[in-house]
């Protein structure tokens, strides 16, 4: 009979020869957007699904299944540690999603979303919804019976919200929401009123790629990236991948005009790089050093992103190097002014442009949307209209075309429903942990004014990144400030910050 | 009961996952040499180690076994066409192979080369074999036993040339290598004495890197490397690499005095380019879509950047234009003068900067070390004194310490025994190929002179690459030049062309 320790170190090496085989697959996806001839992508699209086929093959296979079932059976038995009962059940609940979906279920799921990709970027080129109508409509078919599958309490499109952010149900989301939509439609209100007129292209100017690359270098090295242990690269879309804690790498893309069009991402994707460099490389391939949710890693990126890369401490710091670097455009503008600039707000149509203000509005809508396909209360024929409905309602903007309306983003043509509330949330955490990380260090944004982003980092990294999935996300805001998520924090935070920048 | 055709799509199918994961070790090496991070090795070693493992799993799995049986039986009662016979024939001698070996040995054998290399790499640095003497006789020993269990007929040797060169024996190899010794030795021997003195620093100069990269870029597409299916980068050692025809990667190295350092490179891994770049997509995963052997492999390369790069008339047409880049030193250079003096012959101690001319005795030495070695009729210890006496013997040098001597390359290190004669191999299939190619072309070097290599890529990939392993390496070499390789069309090409350069 094996013991306890047999059967761990058992699974230890199983779900480390996964991770190898993700980090594999990581590996692949990175190059393909970064270096990959571009001849090389129909045959890696099939060396990625390959390698996905046998990850898969392993994980659901019979022995891994009767390892887990002993190990369920000590579990039961309440014989497992604490750190053994995370790795547990983490497995298990991937394991059971996995093995609750027939093998045809997920080949017609992986070849529909396939198809319907190029399908939807020629309907967005044509602005065409229609072309993309039968696609969607099959999409949705396949994501209700994927809900149905998987099995929920309340509402099916917890069932698929659950792959993105575990233990977040719709009603809880709904709740939260509803309170931010109402408070971002009334500031927003307001600061269209206000007196303040901010315009935004003072900021741009000539700036050489090379000259921008050093620049943010200098600002992710800054704020902790270690390049011992990862890259920056340039990609049509930004993104941040991670093969392991000691190689985790970061893509950009620049505009010669505008170099916050540039650092923006780049401090965005440093702050996702700093929570997998800050995951403990003992833990690598075991749920203990995985990153707990996609909210919680928005959380990560969006706190430095929006709250600190905005925050007018930062810039205290970082905007003397810009001006010397930079005399042009940056000698002729204050530091008040510039930072006014970056934080200018205006609605518009597309979410990957809008401000901090109008962001979650995009993403409530989004939500609202996707939650009612789901649930089968609206029908994908009837997308457009609510969109641009929603749009003017919301945000106050018409929408004047599908491509710059509900054919803008990608998600929906790859299934990937549940994942839009992440963004939000993502938003919601970062700023009640940035009030408790103020709370608990001395100064946090005189530090900021003079460079020093150590003990923040390092504050991030011993609440959240070290712990891996040792908390759920609500247990980890709950443990670090002792509440749950709620959008109050966000709300004040915004509330301030603008009130004085457009004194409202 | 399955048919055939059920058979071999079985057999397909699983060569193909195989390959796939095959190509993803290969992104895994590329990466690793050209942008991973340094603190990213560690991780990058188990990741590999773990696909390598999956990949031997899944080869010498029982089910793949059992297909193989069932194949093995219709070849038998001579049913398989001739496709499906090079197919089977192959997967079964690599199938065999690999289930001779059993698994704690390949393990044993991978950890004492792993831990042999830094040692190697330390023993080189300190120019002391006797730190590296334990770490080889244990590989020598293992290599020995590896040879036992694969099995051979008269050496062997042979059980691990195998590996590299199918088919090939050493008694073969020693006959005609004896030869081509004898030859160079001679012919070495009156170059010394030629009154002709080049000095090839005269073609140094300041050569910027982007300037480098550029001539690099131009002379391989002219060459005929498709740059929409491949990339070159930059690494420390030069090597091409393959993940399959349509994404094939070179890389090189810079020096700034000293353009061919990086030219000749870029033109030796863009005739593997080629190679790799002409196989047929179609037959991605089969046999019939990989190249035939190490010697074949390296012909393409050394035709590329010998025969041919070193050819007068491929300077006629390329000279010019390095003229009009590089003015300095150039401009003071006439063709001829240039020509000499890229094809200058000088006997050294390090087998990678080497001549055309003397390259074939480092590896005559080394082959007929290694051959004893694992024949054990000589011991490790003898090592050094032996290769010195031999470097004495066939070039004249003498070795002034082991790292410049029996440390210098990276081969046995790594257990690789019976790699050093694909070498000179390659070499000679060169020869033997391009006089075949004169005979069948009509004014190639004509062609060479109006900078056309078309007509000649075109003849390879017909003649060799589009085969994949269809023909043996001696089976390729009969069907090209009718007859059985040989040293004689090397021995004439060298023979002629260094008659005319030092006037002998």
């Amino acid at each position: 009979m094996e013991t306890r320790k047999d059967l761990f170190e058992d699974l230890k090496n199983r779900l480390s020869e996964l991770s190898h085989l993700g980090s594999a697959v990581a590996l692949l996806h990175w190059d393909q957007e970064v270096y990959m001839p571009k001849k090389g992508a129909a045959f890696r699209a099939k060396t990625i699904s390959n390698l996905v086929g046998i990850f898969h093959e392993k994980f659901i296979s019979a022995e891994f299944e009767k390892l887990l079932k002993k190990i369920a059976k000590l579990e039961k038995d309440k014989k497992l540690n604490e750190n053994e009962r995370v790795i547990f059940s983490e497995t298990w609940r991937q394991f059971s999603r996995e093995k609750k979906l027939p093998a045809e279920f997920v080949k017609e799921l992986a070849e529909t979303c396939s198809n319907a990709q190029s399908v939807w970027a020629e309907a967005r080129k044509k602005s065409d919804f229609n072309l993309f109508v039968p696609y969607l409509k099959k999409i949705v078919e396949l994501k209700r019976r994927e809900a149905q599958l998987i099995g929920f309490k309340d509402s099916p499109y917890d069932a698929l919200l659950d792959e993105y952010e575990p233990q977040m149900t719709s009603q809880e989301i709904s709740i939260i929401f509803f309170e931010l939509r109402e408070f971002l439609v009334g500031i927003i209100g307001k600061i269209k009123k206000s007196k303040i007129k901010i315009n935004p292209k003072a900021l741009y100017g000539e700036f050489s790629l090379e000259k921008q690359k050093k620049l943010n270098q200098f600002v992710s090295s800054k704020m902790g990236f270690n390049f011992d242990c990862g890259r920056m690269d340039i990609s049509t879309h930004p993104f941040e991948t991670s093969f392991n804690p000691e190689d985790v790498r970061i893509t950009t893309r620049y505009r010669k005009e505008d170099l916050f069009y540039s650092l923006s991402s780049v401090i965005h994707e440093t702050g996702h790089a700093l929570y997998e460099q800050g995951l403990l490389s003992e833990n690598f391939g075991s749920p203990l050093g995985e990153a707990i949710s996609h909210g919680i890693h928005e959380s990560q990126s969006r706190i430095w992103e929006k709250i600190v890369g905005q925050n007018l401490n930062f810039w205290k710091y970082f905007y003397p190097k810009l001006k010397k670097e930079f005399p042009k455009p940056f000698s002729d503008i204050n530091l008040e002014e510039f930072y006014k600039n970056i934080n200018y707000v205006k609605p518009t149509l597309i979410r990957t442009e809008s401000d901090e203000v109008t962001y979650n509005l995009h993403i409530i809508l989004r939500f609202e949307i996707e939650k009612d396909l789901i649930e089968g209360t609206i029908e994908v024929e009837d997308l457009p209209k609510i969109w641009n409905s929603k749009m003017k309602e919301y945000l106050g903007v018409t929408v004047p075309n599908d491509a710059n309306g509900v054919l803008q983003d990608v998600h929906w043509s790859g299934g990937s429903f549940g994942y839009f509330p992440t963004y939000t949330l993502g938003n919601l955490y970062s700023a009640q942990i940035f009030d408790a990380a103020k709370k608990s260090i001395l100064n946090l944004e005189k530090e900021f004014a003079a460079g020093k982003f150590e003990h923040f980092r390092q504050w991030l990294r011993n609440n959240i990144h070290i712990h891996g999935k040792t908390y759920s996300a609500n247990g980890l805001i709950m443990e670090i400030t002792g509440e749950e998520l709620s959008s109050k924090y966000f709300v004040n935070y915004i509330a301030n910050k603008y009130k004085q920048i457009y004194e409202l």
